[in-house]
């Protein structure tokens, strides 16, 4: 655990005081994006301790062949992961001939990173004495540009204190990168050319494979005290590399500068012929507004997305903190321009789980995304399946499928599966409903039916397809069983009727048929193109009707509760609070068959059903589900304990609420799981936002009407935070007493607070 | 398939004609071996078509580092493989400059190779046009030595047949090898010295990390037309190899012979520093005995195998011919000298299963070395699980368990796990109830008890300290469950209440009590010294009472049968006759899920059961299982259609019973599954060797008398086997009409057939 470490406050992750051991942690912490790139908190000079490189290209991947002990059909020949792209921010610093580097010098002092949440930028500063005894001091800036997306911006400064220096900067780009994740070490990267014109320089590469092309490129400027100085340099070329040398004799207090602009331009963007024009264009663009000007732009393009995503808590540093630190995070990872890309697990902060699409998306990320950014962004993330769907289709016609049915990939980047696990990528199939599930769920929240004639249906009638052939009719129980799969709790392999799993496959037939009829009398034309291109047959809906209406679910009437699946009660029903501390996380001490006949269940299974399909259960219900289930979850996905908050807030347990809220909150910047130096656990931050809009503030659509139910924990004065509901922004406040709920917009809305309506005018404030 | 490939012969393995596609297949059926060494079929000259090398060292192995795509608990770190071993049969040739290599000369005629089951050699005879139009006609013969087991002879002859030629034999020994089936291209010898002495060469090399020590070692000699050539020769030495070089000027029709006397010496038998003056003896005395006469010995020896383990069948040459393949290549692979060997499911036959000790040994073999072999044999075998048991503890510590519970290993070399499928390693724990089993089935058969309280009670009471602790109680059942287990159908993972595992487990504490109270009056001193050295408690007993008292099975009413475990029913029962045969077998074809989903079984499951234990059903329950299993039966392992073969005999269906017996007998000669190029299915003859003295002859031991219920299929006009039971040799022999038995022995027998009583006198014949 870290905690402690970070230094609390209301709007910067702050670290003070050098420790190597947590430099691969803080690289993950401070971690910045702008959704078209990332960059891992590397120190821009040499380093020779342990450290791990990270810079990020959104949809640049490569597929790694796949890596098994004991194939099995089915496994998909390559594992796609985003890549490690090649390094633009390098600055080597040499001093009278010593390079600079924290891990040999003599001593380090006042080392401090901020990463400024507010306006988006990562700072770092330290003084530190060189094994010639130089003293120096360091201040770093840098932020990836959120106007000009292929971007990013380094000011490094440097002052001898206590004598005149050489100093040498030498900024560089490096194409010559690994990856740490890398099943067969492969070669990743083919370099084709390594150039320079003036301040600029240029190296082309490309993907194997991919063939992604990517032009990295930098330019540079030098300055003393904050003047601009024509400075002479050498070029250093290799055939992977390019660097400018500058040497300058600097006095003892005088500042040197170098101003760093660098990024990349993508073929997925632009003509691969045009990707050195356009670097060109863009560098000279940026250094002519120059860093303080695009300093400013940063500031503003921030204050927007604060503007109508921020979070405020009263009373609790550390939660404040933590949910704005999740917050920009989930910005630095996707803001929704662009259809093709999604959001991986870690973000730009890492290489684990190959930075591909999870059901992830659909189960958590998209209320963020719905209520934070236009609606637009939203309906991009269901496009990206959309435009999956005949991979999907592909993809389940490898295990066995036919006649259209699709099984969408447990993990992907270009829709087809990458996993290679069989009991996660062939039975962990409840996240074809999840994808279905969003598409109800945008209609719910945006009003907005348009997609799911344009493009939902088809993919409803395709998930609703596999669900048909996926039941077995069991004539021993007269119902329909779904056999052999995993639920969301990956404690449990292969297993027969996973309540979480014939739920959902249940109701995505069910809606399916609903969204069929309604189509019938209001989009009678949609309706015709989609069966004709889909050959949907009308044998088809009875088969959906017969199996929907005839599904079984493990139910015991001793406990009045359905079982997470066949077999439940055979386990022995140890609680997780008898579990001895020291053997847990069970998934570090315990061998995998011991965990598999436990009960201990890893994240919301059972519960994730009645979070997704909540209106279909009383309180009561859930009350004695939560009451069943939660002692045995030991919340090893990060995925867990924000489910398990908003169900404990909805059950007036604010206590425990809090604490699942917290967990959530901090995971990272407390490193809970002793491993965020792999990369921040992206795609949960945005179940955290949910603990606090859904869970304390009760926030829900009913009919076409927003409503909450506002509870407020015990350690808070108060919190506050924004909506986009049909492009009206509503800001609700709520204190120990009262909420205030304020519009923004332009009509009057009618909001259900407690289940009472309130009517709000707009740009008015109502509380009550 | 193969299926008419191999010549029918009643003695003989014999193939006619060169096809190169088939020649990795040939390499394994034609592979030799001696309980020490063993060696693929591999030309001794230079090949360059697609060929898989192997020479194989009895217990020399290499712990490979596990290769898996994602690492569970639990998992061991190394997979222990048997190594190919340096080369000692090359013998490279050249002809007026160019090299004889099959894949490259104009054309080759009247290839023949033939393995002498009878006499125990490999022979291989062609004719060949080369590039330079020289005809030749080639002929070899080798053998590994039964008597020294430590030498194998080859005789090469070559004879130009229509002109003079300039022969250049190159007999070498060649360290630089590598295995075809490696996980990280490691390197796994370490070559120490290259030397020569005389007409001898010597490489000594230790394996990495293991550290076994081998003298690899070749003795050579030159004849013309019989008679021996002091020839002049010269030395070719590498770092890794050594060769002779002998030139001869051969006239038309003369034979040029080359003899090389090889093989190994290894440190498990010597001082590692006598490697090579024990090489230098051994073959000295080789060469000095000679080809032919060590050739007699070898003949000698082989007859005394089959006079004890042969089984004649007439009538049906085919059936024949595999019958005797399958006790050959059992005899290549195990002898029985050395009780820390054991039988690989490949022998020395190729690298998959890295030829470690799986239950097969237990489970198949037993029985076969039990009758053919000195009671010492599978005392032997039943010792090397007695030498295990330390790190059987340790294994099943690794996975939680503890106070002396034993989980023997899947796979093993030393004792230690080598497996890693979470499915298989930490599931498949019936294997743990086969050990017991084979320790009650020694003592049955053999009627000796003295390895019980000297090692077998140890073994015992850690097992069933395992089941102990494996087992949970079910509240809800008011039943011990024994959940997350695969079966011995690996079709079907991680499930509940498996029949037979619940069965043997139950088995085994019953048994294990049973030991006890019998050793309590009659080895009532070893019982002290067991019960203080394992510590075992009063209490531990009737926890294993209470236990075996109340487990639970899964039980269909309306079917009658016992379930192969809970939920079997759930499935969808489609028989294996309307599976499309272009989908079998479905391991080739089918995901694994769909696999995992079907009732599919790959081999004998809960039959296994009623196998073990066919004392303890009625012949109808018997047939009521046969009956619902036998038809969702794919026999996807080579263990399974055995089992079947002797419960269809035993329930009287010949005819079934004959079709089970062909596939197992000739699985490999036929090549069944195509796979025969990866090595032999060397356990699951031992299985055919059961179906037919179990299956046809109905042999079985009751209350200390053999009992036979002869059957014949209607395809054989009679056939015959030997046993060897408590140390009298008995003949069996079934006609269409008749049973003769003859014995071998001292002593009179009591003998059961069909249930009544027959007296045979030694040396005497009994008709019935």
């Amino acid at each position: 655990m870290n905690q402690d470490y970070i230094v609390p406050n209301n709007w910067s992750i702050i670290e003070e005081g050098f420790e190597a051991d947590r430099l691969k942690s803080s690289e993950s912490i401070f971690s910045i994006g702008n959704g078209a790139m990332g960059q891992r908190a590397n120190f821009e000079e040499h380093y020779s301790g342990k450290t791990f490189q990270g810079s990020y290209v959104a949809g640049v991947y490569y597929p790694d062949k796949t890596r098994v002990g004991w194939w099995k059909n089915g496994y998909p020949e390559y594992f796609a992961k985003v890549l490690n792209a090649p390094n633009w921010i390098g600055i080597n610093v040499t001093i009278n001939g010593e390079a600079l580097d924290l891990a040999a010098c003599k001593e380090v002092r006042k080392f401090r990173r901020e990463l400024n949440m507010k306006e988006g930028w990562l700072s770092r500063s330290f003084e530190v004495t060189l094994q010639n005894s130089i003293d120096l001091k360091v201040e770093t800036k840098r932020f990836l540009s959120l106007d000009m997306d292929e971007v990013g911006v380094i000011q490094y400064n440097i002052t001898p204190l206590n004598n005149d220096a050489q100093i040498v900067f030498e900024p560089y780009l490096d194409a010559g990168i690994t990856n740490e994740d890398s099943n067969w070490d492969d070669k990743f990267w083919n370099i084709l050319s390594v150039d320079s014109e003036g301040d600029q320089a240029y190296i082309v590469s490309h993907t194997m494979i991919t063939n992604f092309h990517v032009c990295t490129a930098m330019q540079t400027q030098l300055s003393l005290n904050g003047k601009v100085v024509n400075a002479n340099k050498s070029i250093n070329k290799t055939d992977k590399t390019i660097a400018f040398e500058y040497s300058s004799q600097v006095k003892k207090d005088d500042t040197l500068t170098l101003t760093k602009f660098g990024g990349y331009t993508v073929d997925r963007y632009h003509d691969k012929n045009d990707l050195i024009p356009v670097a060109k264009k863009t560098l000279s663009k940026a250094s002519k507004l120059g860093f303080d000007q695009m300093l400013e732009d940063q500031k503003a393009a921030w204050a927007k997305i604060w503007k109508m995503s921020d979070i405020t808590i009263e009373g609790d540093v550390r939660a404040q903190q933590g949910i704005r630190f999740n917050i920009m995070q989930l910005n630095h990872t996707y803001i929704g321009k662009d259809a093709r890309l999604n959001i991986g697990p870690k973000g730009f902060t890492g290489e684990k789980y190959g930075g591909s699409t999870y059901w992830d998306t659909e189960a958590y990320c998209i209320p963020f995304y719905m209520a934070t950014k236009d609606q637009e962004v939203a309906r991009n993330l269901l496009t990206y399946r959309y435009n999956h769907l005949e991979k999907a289709i592909e993809n389940a016609e490898k295990l066995g499928f036919k006649d259209g049915a699709a099984l969408y990939p447990m993990v992907t980047m270009n829709g087809e599966e990458c996993h290679n696990e069989w009991e996660i990528t062939f039975q962990e199939i409840h996240r074809n409903g999840a994808i279905a599930f969003a598409i109800f769920n945008f209609h719910r929240y945006t009003g907005d039916f348009s997609y799911i004639p344009e493009k939902g249906l088809e993919v409803l009638i395709a998930i609703a397809r596999f669900w048909k052939q996926r039941a077995t009719f069991s004539t021993y129980r007269n119902k329909y069983v779904i056999l052999g799969v995993t639920g969301p709790n990956e404690y449990e392999n292969n297993i027969n009727n996973n309540f979480h799993t014939n739920y959902t496959a249940q109701w995505c037939l069910n809606y399916t048929l609903e969204i069929i009829e309604k189509m019938k009398d209001d989009y009678a034309s949609d309706l015709k193109r989609v069966v004709d291109k889909t050959k949907l047959l009308d044998s088809e809906l009875s088969d959906w009707k017969e199996i929907a209406s005839n599904i079984y679910f493990p139910y015991s009437e001793e406990h009045q509760v359905y079982l997470q699946q066949d077999g439940f009660l055979d386990k022995e029903l140890i609680t997780v609070k008898d579990l001895p501390r020291s053997e847990r996380p069970i998934n570090q001490t315990w061998s995998w068959d011991r965990i598999l006949r436990s009960p201990y269940i890893k994240q919301a299974d059972t519960l994730q059903g009645f979070y997704f399909f909540e209106d279909q259960f009383t309180m009561e219900e859930l009350e004695r589900h939560f009451d069943f289930y939660e002692p045995f979850t030991v919340h090893e996905s990060s995925l867990s304990p924000c489910v398990h908050s908003i169900q404990a807030a909805k059950l007036g347990r604010m206590e425990q609420a809090y604490q699942f809220y917290v967990r959530t909150a901090r995971l990272d910047l407390d490193d809970y799981n002793h491993e965020v130096e792999e990369g921040l656990h992206i795609t949960s931050m945005a179940g955290t936002w949910m603990s606090i809009v859904e869970g304390f503030g009760g926030m829900r659509v009913i009919d076409d009407k927003l409503s909450f139910k506002p509870q407020i924990p015990e350690q808070w004065d108060s919190y506050s935070f924004k909506i986009n509901f049909r492009n009206q922004i509503l800001k609700i406040n709520v204190g120990k007493t009262e909420t205030k709920l304020e519009l923004e917009g332009d009509k009057a809305m009618d909001i259900l607070v407690n289940g009472k309506v309130v009517t709000i005018k707009p740009n008015d404030m109502v509380t009550v």
